[in-house]
């Protein structure tokens, strides 16, 4: 990752593995919540400067997901190689549109996950304001090429 | 299930597991697809009459997501019993659209999933009309209540 | 289940999903590690009359994996129907050893998984003596049948 | 990897997920078999040269777990990065012991897993001696620091 490069996008690179396919031969629908989300935990962690852990029972926060899609462009088989990047289309009060697309090195596209996250502060779990620190990051994430 | 009651759809009723939910405490949200996807396989096996395998490898049939969406609109947590239902909300040509809601007993609405699915036939993958007798019995499914 | 048959254990039925199994068309070996680990819980919840999330936030203990082993003696494939019995085949001072194998309805022994499970207290994590209510019935539970 | 280093031995880095942990804040017991099987995977694609598409299909071979076994050694949380080593403890006729050690950087042991695969042929899934190439890559494999 590059953060600094301009145009450029936080992506985590991931091979299809074996279980993540079914018998038909391509990957499990399922699946590819699991790249699109663990992509995005990275993106936490890598961009944001917190992982969920500290997230959670540090500051106290939480980050559901509201609602998440997929389109599955071109079926995915076994050592595929992929990066699964991350794009904040949108910053609301309390939530965020985040779009994870899956390429391959030669750019042929796989997926396109779009999540909504929303913010919320425990113990009670009610919506909160995006935390000012996390707004800036993803602001200047957008600045340098991170937007959809 | 009773395929034969008005208003009444196809359900899958499943538990919780401890390991669905994450160290917050609730579901994780790739898990909810694996909800929906394993009631919809449920739903082809009891309602369409043909289990996935059969469809992939003797009617030489596939029945991929094209996409799929999911609105979480309560936390689940472990132990919590849901129903998931299957409605078939709109019959194409090649592809359906399905829904999957997940209910508690007292009606509690946790999540809505929407699948988009289309039929291909093998070996090259390409879209091929919904083949008459799975579309016979969606139609009698949305009849006896199994629309959305 | 019938808790009070005797030579009957406590078993959980369930169906082999298609995304549980690999491209090879059998069921991915990590998968059968689930179908244990769950039933387990589920007789923790039936059996034992406690559920893993009062375990851990009512009673501040927990139930560790020592050990997990898995024989895999016939390949399971979609929709095989297997029902997963647990037996407790002994029972130490703060560990317990059980075992769960899956078989289907004509008897056919698919896996025998065995774990070793100890009870911890929180929140440090150091190992407990296995309470005496959870005690007294695993041994009750072994005398009607639920040994190994 | 370095497979030309002495003492040295193919390993597989990942970070634990969220998503691979429970409510109890530790990883789920059988997520960690899923290591394990995603670093043998990849064992077989960068050192013995065949990953398990082509092992499948172009060699008509298969290698399914005989059994499968996992001490759990020191407790697993998100964000933490180990390194699954693969070793070839034993070598048979048709069948081979391995073992997956999962360490820190610091060298931190957190499971050992050992898995006895056995190699068949397709398509009647009876077990066939290992292939020399194989035999010979991981009798190469344990002298240059491969083995347990």
């Amino acid at each position: 990752m590059d953060k600094n490069k301009k145009n450029g996008s936080y992506a985590l690179r991931r091979t299809v593995v074996w279980g993540d396919c079914d018998p038909a031969g391509i990957i499990y629908t399922p699946r590819v919540f699991d790249y699109a989300t663990e992509t995005l935990e990275a993106f936490f962690r890598d961009v944001l400067g917190v992982n969920w852990a500290d997230l959670n029972w540090k500051l106290h926060l939480g980050s559901p997901t509201v609602s998440a899609q997929c389109e599955f462009l071109k079926p995915m088989k076994p050592d595929l190689v992929i990066d699964v990047s991350v794009a904040v289309e949108k910053i609301g009060n309390s939530s965020v549109i985040f779009v994870m697309d899956g390429r391959d090195e030669a750019g042929a596209h796989y997926f396109r996950a779009t999540y909504v996250t929303c913010f919320i502060a425990r113990p009670d779990f009610k919506s909160t304001p995006i935390p000012d620190s996390f707004r800036e990051k993803m602001i200047a994430y957008q600045g340098v090429g991170g937007g959809v």
